[in-house]
């Protein structure tokens, strides 16, 4: 590792730090707007940390390295958690009395979309943080589609290089194609957002509750304006279902939907890992719905509408709940714990294994099973029409691998500072997959994070960066290859 | 497959179940001894399969099949499946009351070595049954170091095939060889029986018990004649550390012990599983004593020899308490509950993840990451001096991606029948790791299995014989290429 990329990255990350500070003055304008006090906080923190950031950036200037592996690592760490701690500036000085560890957990649960909070009396909290918060998870997804499109691609982690877009669709020369694609992935994310947040207005939400809750749905982020999640909406089936539909689209694959928006490519929707992503999503929310009208006699409609809310919150890893349906009965905890395992595809704003790991892997077992039979066979593991190659392949094994080993230690670690067993298990997980609730009654649906010690709420802070991240991104840089010159 | 396959498949599991129902004579005489009426049980149980077992083993007399790894799934296989459905016969029989679903998981639960048990008041029990639960797990037990020796190695299941046996340690000619070694083999795993059962009746058991339990502590199957399992003995520590050594010498790969016993091979503990296994007990043994100290104020010989028995039972898979460690506190159950993937060696007579795949999995992340930095960078996976070959690699991350896919199935699974998330979840893990106890009020420490759903206990019986045999060697039996001519 170089001094100069050291430098390099600092100085993006810095660049970065300005645009976040400059987004502050967003809640302000809200607060100023709705006559509250708190606009002075956000109006500070955006000159403080804007300042700071700026002097950084021009201490940092400076020729650009080369362009490495190792750089790209840097930076995407860096950039994540410089934008961590930045956000979190304007929620520690606010009126909401965090400490750092709340201040935070809250932001890095924003940043990557995990949804868990540590804020209790949300509905009385001022304009100004709970936009806030919906920004910095909506910035978030924006980010981790922009990571999982253009940048993990490049560094050969999470078999993600497979799903490069094709250069014919797109213009021939790579930068104007990348500016395109940059403008059409923003143009199409932020109309989404708008569709989305309009259809909430129209179904009854309050327009203010609307914009927040569009920002955190299409982000599949997860923060609410209300302690009761969507469970303040319950019954309001429309809204319920306006939430599901965009979770489900914000767990699509991104450079699909440019393909289709701009490209007119309707076949672009025959990409597998779609298919095994819509066929889970059915299959849990099918046997729920049943479970349930079976066992409480709910009328099926309203039956479907849950079962499909809440597990397609927890498998797009939104963390939206509208109801606690840790009470549903056994089966439908075990399939919420599973579930929490899912996630939705590669290129979208979700979190979790992702399909098209689960569909690797499965070719992989039937090839590992096919060989044990005929050793000397030889087939090729295909996605789609195309083989997988070997580095994807080892990427996928290799993440779920990491994955159960860094759970394990976490659910140690989270222990050891006193949660109990189903608390430490859940959180640790849905922290790696950032969904957002865990299971058991303090992590619950119809719980929150306000009360896990500071020690548990920096390790899920750290956890929810790793799964972000694809962890095996964050665990490069703790090798010593990576620091040797 | 071959008609002839599964004929000669069938022929050899009835010789045997020939062997297994004399087997059932041992039980008989030691209750006509104490004048339980029982043994007529075990004796007509023996007349019965094994009158039955002969006239299957008859007619399905033949030529040999040729020898392939089909042949080889097939076999092991049906030889488990139908051992544990004899096995079954005189507990069905017994004056026990046991339904059919729970004869069938408390065979299981033996010839597995898991250890979980439906029986309660154990210790008012005829001796015949708790002899004959403590003979089905000692067999059980050298089936298994056979199986991980002679039989998954050929078929390339589990990454055995690296550890086969150097052919100059045991003579030249392949059969003598191969006799000297299931000689050896057996007088080893007698002796160490032995000596523990010698050990235990010195250090204040009955003869009786001295005999169950190290018939159950050296195959680390755990059953135990007592409710209390070894909390019978929980005042002394003696026992506590004979149990402790015996089960951590089951757990080591006895193709060393082997080489050590015959060849005098001191060197052969070189092996690097053996220095992982070691490691991961010492740690999670010292930091629970340490924690027990701590907070419980024990006396630190006191704490150190309960942490190390239970922690030493769970990581071999014994499956024995000596104390509900589930009330040591939230550090302590979250330990137990990682512990429970962890298991002993390959070869041994231990189950879970084991040492050698934690190694080798170690090894592909650490050599997966260099390559995200040096992509062109070639290094080779090494064991030891020697390198590992790509079968292996794969196999074993198959094994465990597979692992973690079938727990959460199984866990849903056994929501579905009732079960509460962490009884679900944890008698999945347990059943599939052949630990014993799960976690939880109703099937932890110091709880049973006997108030499960009878669907629930089948399930969990499937769940054992998968992860006795390795999986993978399982699964391979529901793929069509297993079944094509």
């Amino acid at each position: 590792m170089h001094y100069s990329s050291i430098r390099a990255a600092l100085h993006i990350a810095s660049v970065f730090a300005i645009y976040l500070s400059l987004a502050m003055l967003i809640p302000a304008a809200v607060d100023l707007y709705f006559g509250n006090d708190d606009w002075r906080t956000f109006a500070f923190s955006a000159l403080f940390t804007g300042g700071l950031s700026l002097g950084l950036a021009l201490a940092t200037q400076g020729r650009p390295p080369p362009i490495s592996s190792r750089f790209g690592f840097l930076l995407v760490n860096l950039l994540w958690l410089t934008t961590c701690v930045v956000g979190a500036v304007p929620l520690l000085a606010s009126s909401t009395d965090l400490s750092v560890a709340d201040a935070f957990f809250e932001t890095v649960s924003g940043i990557t979309t995990t949804g868990g909070t540590v804020l209790v009396g949300l509905d009385g909290l001022p304009p100004g943080v709970l936009l806030w918060r919906s920004i910095l998870q909506w910035m978030g997804g924006l980010g981790v589609i922009a990571l999982g499109l253009f940048v993990l691609p490049f560094l050969n982690v999470g078999g993600f290089s497979y799903f490069r877009i094709e250069s014919s669709d797109m213009g021939d020369r790579p930068f104007e194609r990348f500016s395109t694609y940059t403008t059409s992935l923003i143009a199409i994310y932020s109309l989404l957002t708008l569709i989305c947040g309009l259809c909430y207005a129209a179904a009854g939400m309050s327009s203010f509750n609307a914009l927040n809750h569009a920002l955190t749905t299409i982000s599949t982020g997860g923060f609410s304006t209300h302690d009761a999640s969507m469970g303040q909406y319950a019954g309001n089936l429309a809204i319920l279902w306006i939430g599901t539909i965009f979770m489900f689209i914000g767990a699509l694959p991104f450079s699909i939907l440019i393909l289709l928006a701009v490209a007119g490519r309707l076949d672009a929707l025959r990409d597998p890992q779609i298919r095994v992503f819509a066929g889970y999503v059915v299959a849990f929310v099918v046997a729920v719905a049943v479970y349930l009208r079976v066992s409480t006699g709910m009328p099926f409609t309203v039956a479907l509408s849950h079962a499909a809310f809440n597990f397609v919150s927890i498998i797009t890893t939104t963390g939206y709940a509208s109801q606690d349906y840790t009470l549903w009965g056994p089966f439908a905890v075990g399939c919420a714990f599973a579930a929490t395992f899912l996630g939705g595809c590669s290129g979208s704003t979700s979190g979790g294994v992702k399909a098209y790991r689960f569909l690797i892997l499965y070719k992989l077992l039937v090839n590992g099973l096919r060989r044990f039979v005929y050793p000397n066979s030889v087939a090729s593991v295909r996605y789609g029409d195309r083989p997988v190659d070997d580095t994807v392949q080892r990427a996928v094994v290799l993440f779920i691998s990491a994955f159960v080993v860094i759970w394990l230690i976490m659910t140690i670690l989270l222990a050891a500072t006193g949660l109990d067993l189903m608390t430490a298990l859940t959180g640790a997980l849905t922290s790696l997959t950032n969904v957002g609730p865990g299971l058991g009654d303090q992590i619950g649906p119809s719980g929150n994070f306000a009360n896990v010690p500071d020690s548990a709420k920096w390790l899920l802070s750290l956890a929810m960066l790793l799964g972000r991240l694809e962890i095996l991104a964050v665990l490069v840089i703790f090798t010593p290859a990576f620091w040797s010159r």
